[in-house]
């Protein structure tokens, strides 16, 4: 399902000073906007995703769901910097008439949640019922929640967290390094660097499972080999299949955005800057998830005034969130009953 | 302090099937051998480092410390396909008469013990008092263990494991991809492929630590940066160190030791294999190791019969081996007396 794109013909100015002269957004709207415009939901995507959560999101988004078009006015966009529409490091830099590439500017968090405030008012929402972010979804999320507090009545904030940590950062800059190793990153083509990339995405895997899930899913029976165990066929394997639908530029302005997330920037605590968030906020948090550990979680369900931590037990690490469905789905029903 | 070199000069056949037509061993020695050739401490090192311990465990080698060479006579040599003088990927291959770089034949930690019991030999050592090794010297130590079982007395095996995990090979997998990213990687020269084994050891190092590690000494203090973070100067100067010191073909070449590492091949089951350890054993594993965790050992301790395990409490993750140096001087103190 092709998105819909709002060109926004307006300059926008980022938060590193640069200005884009001109921003396209990409965007899915599922359902009917009701009459008094009270049936939003708003979804906010994750680092490699698309504005389609029926793909992505498939236990939780669809008819007969949770999340069902036949009840909700359901809205994605795609995220600032990526390479499913938005403009991105693959558009044409409208003051070269060639596509930005390694020149795309370092964007941040709150320059997304600035595309996503214009994309709402193009679209005459006021008032978001409930809106759900999981990783960076839901730093964006919460970025939002705080730069437009009035608008959100429900959030879901799931493994997600007030500024990246140390150990975050980490992991992408790992990533950015592999990248980097490609002798093609920094050529003008759109297949530049595919080979990091795919040594990106094996890392960043890693980050998004754990020891359990992998001995779980990736152990060989077979004790005679001495290589090309199944682990290694399936590191390769993932990274093979980002390859084919992401874009290494988009992968590296990206991780950065994640890592420069920080609520505090040029505000004053957290604990201040959360005190202002108004609407119920469900924390979510997984009980495995090394990436965005339940710490996190919990500081942040403390420090929003009206707000409920739980935590979800899965062995399936960071990525349980996009695994389970009936879980959330469980939490959500009370949550949005309440 | 350069090591000594044996040069084993008939041929030794591995795993793999492939010859060596001549192999050699670089080693250190530290102190005399007594009369009754009663003394013999030899530690096993770990993947990245040499036949030196005095350079990578500071505080438990040397003179006054727990290893003192006034005491023992202290052997450790570097293992089969590293790059600090026992054969590897650097070293001339016989029969093109230049090096192997990335020829270098697959090797394992059993054609690695054949070498250490080749230098045994040579050295005239029946009995070791005590042995070591963490990590990928636990798995040289455990196979050695298995293949010459009288001549132990006591061991210490840290933070190591049985078989290398599925989480284990995804680590090193995703090392060789960023290596392989880099199109210089089998270029016939010993710096091809170093922006590759940059990546590499970044990635490497996260698995060594973890979240807690990484805030404690990597958080940022300055909340106004959008890029260059501290965790991000951390991973390219750690990538940066390792590359002045190491090669990466011998990199690649050990990461496929480590994953192929499994006390099981070719034989019955761990439970049989161990059973025929008849040394004082000694499991040391670290609470907050995440990529050789504590149930690794502990199983290790539940099937080798005169086994003591005990946890090492630190909060530097599988690094702590080579931190945790007053902990592991008290459990080893009492350990040997007893």
């Amino acid at each position: 399902m092709q998105p819909q794109i709002l060109t926004y013909n307006q300059p926008i100015t980022l938060e590193s000073g640069t200005t884009l002269s001109k921003v396209d957004i990409a965007y899915n709207t599922f359902g009917e906007l009701n009459a008094d415009k009270s049936n939003v939901v708003w979804i906010c995507h994750a680092f490699s995703a698309n504005s389609n959560p029926t793909e992505w999101w498939p236990g939780m988004v669809g008819d007969g769901l949770f999340i069902d078009p036949k009840k909700y006015f359901i809205v994605c966009a795609n995220m600032l910097g990526s390479c499913y529409g938005t403009t991105g490091p693959l558009s044409i830099n409208p003051e070269t008439n060639k596509k930005y590439y390694k020149d795309f500017p370092v964007v941040t968090v709150r320059d997304m949640v600035q595309t996503l405030t214009i994309l709402r008012k193009y679209l005459g929402i006021e008032k978001i019922h409930f809106a759900a972010g999981f990783s960076m979804g839901g730093q964006q999320l919460l970025e939002w929640v705080i730069q437009e507090p009035t608008i959100f009545e429900n959030i879901l904030l799931g493994a997600t967290n007030i500024k990246h940590s140390p150990w975050g950062i980490a992991f992408n800059e790992s990533q950015r390094l592999a990248i980097q190793a490609d002798q093609t990153f920094g050529e003008a083509r759109d297949d530049a660097a595919i080979d990091g990339l795919k040594a990106a995405r094996s890392i960043g895997l890693i980050s998004y499972r754990n020891y359990k899930a992998y001995c779980k899913t990736q152990a060989d029976t077979d004790n005679s080999k001495l290589e090309n165990f199944k682990a290694t066929s399936y590191q390769q394997y993932q990274g093979e299949k980002l390859v084919k639908r992401f874009n290494a530029y988009s992968y590296f302005i990206l991780s950065k955005a994640m890592d420069n997330h920080n609520i505090e920037r040029g505000r004053t605590n957290a604990k201040e800057v959360l005190s202002t968030v108004k609407c119920n906020t469900l924390v979510l948090g997984i009980s495995s998830d090394y990436l965005y550990p339940l710490e996190e979680q919990q500081l942040l369900a403390k420090l929003i005034p009206h707000s409920l931590f739980v935590e979800i037990d899965s062995d399936y690490g960071h990525d349980g969130f996009l695994i389970e469905n009936e879980q959330i789905t469980k939490i959500l029903s009370t949550f949005l009953k309440e």
